[in-house]
């Protein structure tokens, strides 16, 4: 298919990459930081454009691939075609594209960076399109990245969006907290490295509920309070009690 | 060396079995509940005893791997040994083994589930003796299973163990949220795999800092807005908002 990428994030790198590799005619990128425009641009060895407006009308699917605040915009400014014009956000509902005949949804569920090579054929793509053939025409081209396409809903989307914030930014953020704590003993964090893997791979295997382990897990009152003494501030503190009590909370004793 | 288990939880099962692979001689198990004690036994192939008050004297090393609050009962009904007696326990100071000669602790920094298999050459081993001939046996024990074994003192471990706690159980916590979240729109946990996988790599390859991602990470808080609207109940909403100032905290909005 002929596709033209709109954007020059994490997203659309990686997928204008897939694409390319999946054998599809990237037919030019188009971004408002010209800089980044023409880097993706020379990646893929296609045109590079500045202005929506003035990009060509005669492609298949044309990929949205900018931040939530800016999709109405591109939406707004870009020419009337005939293609299918699709967004890759997970927060953002399909009626953000209402104005084309045809338009629809493609999200790429996995965290990217720019510096991080990912394996397109196994990330989820969400597909969603206004009528039955542009949800097909949009899984046909999942398809050819990915073993992994689903139909989603804009409301399903929005879910699966605000679960990959705990799973994933959120996560993060508690090993953030760990690294910080690790700092004050000299300790450097890659030693969490083999303890990170498993507990991911472990929830994903056998399911968050089946593997929780730990102090708030089994009870285990003496150690929390010892762990509250030697945290360094009151807002960890916080943190700490209120994560062990929503581990607590999901353990009846009697599961221990 | 001829090596005692005291304990047949979780951590015993997976450091025995690597002790006996690693070509140790096991000279037998001992645990409360003498049907796990049959069974571990029965597993490393040794005898099992039910009373740690009988146990035999003459091994070289004791490892005590029960509960934190079972290790100062199990070092008060243990014989008089020559040998060095450690405990496993990440929140248990070197102390509490201080009426035997010779003492340490060999703690595996690993999240250990009977069902799960764990190359134990790549758990990280802590070690620490009450003197330098100590630490140094249980040294070269460690280095018979892992290729990543490191002095620790009781306060460092300490707080590896809280930080432990962060990046595995409170990780896990907000796998668990994510679940719930997801089963609300009849989406399988599943779907995460891949996204919590790269979450972990990410992280420890190129540090929590900086891959952080995600709405609080730049700040979008019209998205921040609406996730908040999507969440059942106001304890998540109070843990979405709590956890999201911790990482908006972190990041000044010059950084974005």
């Amino acid at each position: 298919m002929r596709i033209f990428i709109i954007g020059t994030g994490n997203v659309a790198t990686h997928l204008s990459a897939a694409l390319l590799k999946a054998g599809h005619d990237i037919e030019g990128v188009c971004g408002r930081d010209f800089s980044h425009t023409e880097e993706l641009a020379k990646k893929l060895n296609v045109e590079p454009f500045s202005s929506v407006s003035s990009i060509p009308a005669d492609a298949d699917v044309y990929l949205i691939s900018v931040s939530d605040d800016s999709i109405a915009d591109v939406a707004a400014e870009m020419p009337d075609v005939e293609g299918i014009v699709a967004h890759t956000a997970g927060s953002v509902p399909i009626s953000a594209l209402v104005r084309f005949s045809h338009h629809g949804v493609f999200y790429p569920l996995q965290s990217f960076s720019k510096s991080r090579t990912i394996d397109m054929s196994r990330v989820p793509l969400c597909i969603e399109g206004n009528d039955i053939c542009t949800a097909d025409t949009l899984t046909t081209l999942a398809c050819t990245l990915s073993g992994d396409v689903r139909p989603m809903t804009t409301e399903q989307r929005a879910h699966l969006h605000l679960a990959a914030v705990f799973a994933s930014n959120f996560v993060n953020c508690m090993y953030a907290e760990a690294e910080t704590i690790l700092k004050e003993s000299n300790i450097p964090f890659s030693i969490m490295r083999e303890l990170i893997a498993e507990t991911a791979a472990k929830a994903a295997d056998i399911g968050p509920t089946a593997s929780q382990t730990g102090p708030a897990r089994r009870g285990d009152t003496s150690v929390m309070n010892r762990q509250m003494q030697l945290l360094p501030d009151h807002e960890l503190q916080k943190l700490y009690s209120f994560v062990s009590k929503r581990i607590q909370g999901r353990y009846k004793p009697a599961d221990k």
